[in-house]
């Protein structure tokens, strides 16, 4: 990379070291991306989730310490689609699906490689969901209670998830006399680093590990700190370089109207805001997370950061310049909307759970 | 091994399980034996303990969990010897001592495993104490008060001590500049245990592990129940078969006694106990526990089992018959002392700590 594209790097996003306290957006890494399952063809069909049947395993809360309370358990959720499975003595596998910051509930219809190799490999499916999300919350608390109390929530942590998962893989196994069935653990993005990590710790256990998109090297002592939004730029800029220009140019564009008599008012007008502008921070932090959204699952067919980029490149804005580019650019990804930028949202397991998910999970190895 | 051999064993250790309630010895699987220190040629010398720096760790009471009083942090003690180190330029190695269930103090002098191989490999030297032995017990409590509290006991797993390893390795390493030297740790008997958990557990902090001693097997599943007992009979058998006759049938033979009027005060006088004796099975609890004791440190130049052994077989006692021998055993092996059988001991922080130690360890793998 030469020094003149890093700077372009720097410009594009330069703004988010100049916003005191702002909250960068933090990729979830979730596999279950918003609109994945209003996919009609990814849609959850009865006919898929009859071939499972849904356990629940007794799991210790606490699986490093002997406190009073690390004896407590809880009922943990999971998954098994055995129409496949050569069975216990054959040579047949064990493909174990680690649940990541979700409930476990769309996996096995959105993630295809476990069904898609079944057949093939005698595979027995197993779909484990990860402590904290959907039906396996401990103390029978609801997820916003068990975030809330700082004892209960300190249990929430990987190092946990993965004792949880040698544990159901143990009582699975034991259940069906599968002692000596090869077991492979399966995850993508924040859960394929579960998978690599469960193969290190636990390698009595796991004969191999498929990590997809799992961002196992990103650490600050490994990968520049700004490594992430370097590459939702690159995209940008592999999409269009005027568009990579009309948003460089933006951050700058949305401080200087915000600092106008009525700047924020303006700004809410020109882009149709769900509620006010309260400042053109606001804003930015909006777009950002829009864009780095995009860039996350820039796939086909759609393509998002092309969408975008069509968008800002094709507008027709003689009237409102730099920033109606940006807003045909918004319009273009999110469609036809009665207002745009912070729009109420339901806000979901992964979005309550990630940041406590996401502190508790950089100690880990 | 034959059948008959199975249950000459079994009656050799049968009472063992006709005693109710009775506390089996359980091994301490300690390096440091009693006596050891004792033993002119192995003392600390001044000079030795010259060639060790003592260093404190900042160690975190939790690593699994983020609970508020996971973040506690407690003074955990480790000793470098860097006089043959090659230093980090070179590809010398690490040599890491996994200390267990002792303080610290002593190891360097009694494990002569690292020193004996520090010049040849320019190795340099950390011997790390386990949590809460020594001068590393948590909120600055003493060794008593730490295993009286639940809660603070709790934290007194063999889980916790790896990562405590874990932690002060990459300390140290980081300290030195010395990412890239090859760390090897090193335990024995418990110590071994983690030696290998820990290279199965931190495979990117070790290259390899020396478990010596180490019953890493030696659990339900994989081991008969009674094997730890058979093998002491066995070594009472290689050693003489009319000891090992003789210890069989002084089982019952003290039931006898016991049962008769005044039985268990005879056996006191028989004895010479230090305390009057409540019953047969009192005997019987130290008699085993000395067996198994002479069994686990059978090695020369003293060879325990040989001793007791001499001293049965070669007994004059016409008068007390078979519990004439067996005492006889006894004062071969304790030498002249102002009494036998349940002396008042100093408790050490092995024998206080060991009950929790094995409870908290059978869980871990």
């Amino acid at each position: 990379m030469t020094l003149s594209h890093l700077s372009s790097i720097i410009s594009f996003f330069l703004f988010t070291a100049s916003i005191s306290g702002q909250k960068l957006y933090t990729p979830t890494l979730s596999l279950q991306r918003e609109g994945v399952l209003r996919d009609p063809e990814r849609a959850v069909s009865a006919s898929i989730a009859d071939d499972f049947e849904t356990f629940f395993f007794n799991q210790t809360l606490d699986h490093f310490n002997y406190r009073p309370e690390s004896y407590t358990t809880f009922q943990q959720r999971y998954l098994i689609d055995s129409r496949h499975w050569g069975g216990a003595n054959s040579s047949a596998p064990i493909f174990v699906y680690l649940g990541a910051e979700s409930p476990i509930d769309g996996s096995p219809t959105v993630i295809g490689f476990l069904r898609d190799n079944a057949a093939q490999f005698q595979a027995l499916l197993v779909y484990i969901e990860h402590r904290y999300y959907g039906e396996s919350i401990p103390l029978g608390m609801s997820f916003e209670e068990a975030l809330h109390e700082t004892n209960i929530r300190g249990y929430f942590s990987s190092a946990q998830a993965l004792a949880d998962y040698a544990a159901i893989i143990i009582h699975v196994k034991q259940n069906l006399k599968a002692r000596d069935s090869p077991v492979i653990v399966v995850g993508g993005s924040y859960g394929g680093k579960l998978a690599s990590w469960f193969r290190l710790k636990y390698p009595h256990l796991t004969v191999g590990a498929l990590a997809s998109s799992a961002p196992i090297l990103y650490f600050d002592d490994i990968t520049p700190q700004d490594a992430y939004y370097s590459v939702v730029t690159k995209d940008f800029k592999e999409a269009s370089e005027t568009c990579y220009q009309t948003i460089g140019d933006s951050w700058s564009e949305i401080d200087r109207v915000a600092q106008e008599p009525n700047g924020t008012s303006n700004l809410s007008e020109m882009f149709k805001t769900c509620k006010p502008l309260e400042s053109g921070d606001e804003l930015k932090n909006y777009l950002m997370s829009l864009y780095a959204y995009a860039a996350q699952y820039d796939d086909p067919p759609r393509y998002p950061v092309t969408v975008i980029c069509n968008g800002i490149d094709g507008a027709n804005t003689t009237e409102n310049g730099i920033l109606g580019k940006i807003f045909a650019g918004v319009v273009a990804y999110k469609g036809n909307s009665a207002c745009y930028v912070n729009p109420p949202t339901n806000v979901s397991q992964t979005d309550l759970g990630w940041g406590w998910q996401v502190q508790y999970t950089l100690d880990h190895i």
